[in-house]
């Protein structure tokens, strides 16, 4: 049976305010990416995403970010590769204090935002992630694009990668995502959506919007918890990756 | 052959802001109380200081604090139970994750400033920090005040406990540090913190200005980096210990 | 005709987390305290938030607090007149730089939280606000408890002073808000605070928790937005008093 | 007599750690930039800092910069113009304010670090800058290099400018700054730095590395205050433009 992993990112409110719905997304994900205290979180909020976490019998992910409040981590800050490295071990090290409290270990670092991004496309930016996340606990996953520069970064470091799917947003013909600034960048169709997602995870290929289909290896597909569709996409996804005879599970069984 | 801790404060720049002498005050002491980015340091002050620590064979502490950079953690924050455990967890966690690329263990925690006052005072407080501790890491080891609500609630929570004396601070005749708004509360002169800290370790004996001489256990003293006289106080004591046959061994060490 | 301003609590969105429902508070009322980035709000908040105001022609206020973002400003933050001056001057000239790029001027300064509970009970705190109020803007009209610290600091500073009463929250006996953590602190009942707007506003009378009548002198009646009645309490409110013969008008206006 | 400004960034410090000399630095200038709290400063040194130019005479102007302190606001942050001019009117008035404590005007606005660098490159960030500039104060005089896009946007905003040389900086031969990574970037020879000034001042040219000489219009020289050898620069700066003739004199009235 195939296996496969669903994440989504959580524990993104912060003080007295809320965002997303993690209730409802921790019942359908088997991985959760929580805010660390720099794009989003606070020690209080990363405690209490745990908790939801553990009720719903999901895995823990660190989610580091840039320090950018305001920006909630999408604006890209230029950093050397030490003050990238400890940037993201710091975060990774907090997130493992709080769950620590909770009982329950961290089992994957996926960053967030223009962290992400800019690592997706950076080799040094990857590195510098892959660097942290190997210095910090040796057994973490690290999740990123297929063969994006964390994928190389990531085996350089001797680091667990999982490879990330996106069923909701549409791919470019060379593999890439669609820019968000482009019409028909996020599917907010849940068929089609769950068409993508067992397309992926049980076919391996990527429908692109020019028609191609390219090979493609995914062991977590990301769920996004904030758009108003996004439990409509979640469920349906979920339903027929069941269908189609796949397995959610949390990142450590799906790669074994 | 009497073993006794040093501890000092360090990390405490922030950003391009420097503060403190890090480089000799941490060729002296043998533990390090680093700051964890709420109240003073960063991601790459506290590596940096890590690697200070390292060539000077110097312990490592988390030194968690109230997250009010501008006012340096010394303003006292009326925080839950709750928060506050998430608060200490959160900072200890961050330090051990920049410690760990720094492949170095932490050994022990120390709050910081308000935070510290408050737990020297307050049983719930104290009480939080203790827990926070333990769920993070059992071994780690807990500073604060004989007989303090700190040992309290470090011995309930089944941490180990060091009993911290202030060999540069004058003592009221109940026993507690004289308040810094009094005169002679700090003892500028190095000869009369080296004569108290021979006093405390070799003698088991605190002299209050009231000229009463009390039962004191100490396992660590704190050296202060932050005032003019400190190097020179510092380097006093440690001599007058050697003198008078104790010697500076890390806390774990101390501890047994 | 009696004239009567209301006040509520606006601009508290931060970043990407959205707070309120200022777009309704602000078709309500006539004077709107905006939050000036230290416990909330930020620039672009505050300068979206001056145009909601302008489109309904409510009264811009400052509505300064301490530097706790994730605290809200909710918890009191010991400092010396100095820091709470300036702490205060910073925020309102914030404001005006803010008000100024949307054209409109600001009329009056409100405390926030932990700051307006302080100024309510010292007057220490009262007339650190009183002068940073004078001081960067004598024209200013300062909101605050009637006979409160509040109103005679902004005697002494020579500031205008608007009397502040609660349609929606419980009074004491002694005359003071009823203390949130008993039962009957807060009127949800839209009948019962609108019964107590007209007796506070048209027969100058607060009826207290133990049915004592004591005279009250209002300018201002202070309005909850984050409560899920408060809309309703609002606009009962509003109704009642049109009804008793009051008319709604911003601060400057009632003051004369 | 040749009427020139000096000005110098300022009020760098934040809560307990000190940067910068500005005792010294504002016995020398006639113009303070003065941190707005974002990527330095904060409301008590603000104001400590305006009483430190009202003892020497100097005219104050507004620094802003990102909001990152971590960064000291040297981080480019990718921000719309609705962004960025709340950004600069948010600090514009928050230092009116704490100017108007001090009881003293705000004569001018000077971008701090990436924000500097960037208005001088891209005239979408200059125009949002000169349009915060305008809508706070038109009477404010907003700095930046001569035929920069600051000096266009200041222009098309109705604000007035000055233009700005460096002293202490060797030019490249597009009469651009020579940049800081390469070697002589920086004037550290006082006698350099002065004769540099009085080419600039009295000449109206500047010599740029390669050996041109392009025709330069500056009403203000940069002085730099953290740089070891700062203060004997600035000296040796204001003594050769006094014996070429040049009188120094704050923004308003080198403008006239």
């Amino acid at each position: 049976m195939r296996l496969i992993d669903l994440n989504a990112d959580v524990g993104e409110s912060f003080g007295n305010w809320r965002m997303g719905n993690d209730e409802v997304v921790l019942a359908i994900v088997s991985s959760a990416n929580v805010a660390c205290g720099f794009h989003a979180g606070d020690p209080q909020v990363m405690a209490k995403t745990c908790e939801i976490a553990r009720r719903n019998g999901v895995s823990l992910g660190a989610h580091p970010g840039f320090a950018d409040l305001q920006g909630f981590g999408r604006r890209p800050m230029p950093m050397s590769a030490f003050e990238l490295e400890t940037l993201v071990a710091y975060q990774i090290g907090a997130f493992m204090g709080i769950a620590a409290r909770a009982g329950m270990p961290v089992a994957h670092v996926k960053a967030h935002g223009a962290l992400y991004n800019l690592a997706e496309a950076d080799p040094e930016v990857a590195g510098a992630i892959a660097r942290a996340v190997k210095a910090v606990d040796p057994k973490l996953i690290m999740i990123g694009g297929t063969g994006s520069p964390m994928e190389g970064a990531a085996t350089a470091a001797g680091v667990r990668f999982a490879a990330e799917g996106f069923p909701d947003r549409a791919y470019a013909d060379d593999g890439k995502l669609l820019s968000r600034k482009l019409p028909g960048a996020v599917l907010h169709d849940p068929a089609e959506a769950a068409a993508q997602a067992v397309r992926m995870v049980i076919e391996g290929l990527i429908l692109t919007v020019g028609g191609k289909l390219l090979p493609a290896r995914v062991e977590t597909l990301c769920i996004h918890g904030d758009e108003p569709t996004a439990a409509a996409v979640a469920s349906a996804v979920k339903l027929a990756l069941a269908g189609a005879g796949a397995e959610v599970a949390a990142l450590p069984r799906v790669l074994g």
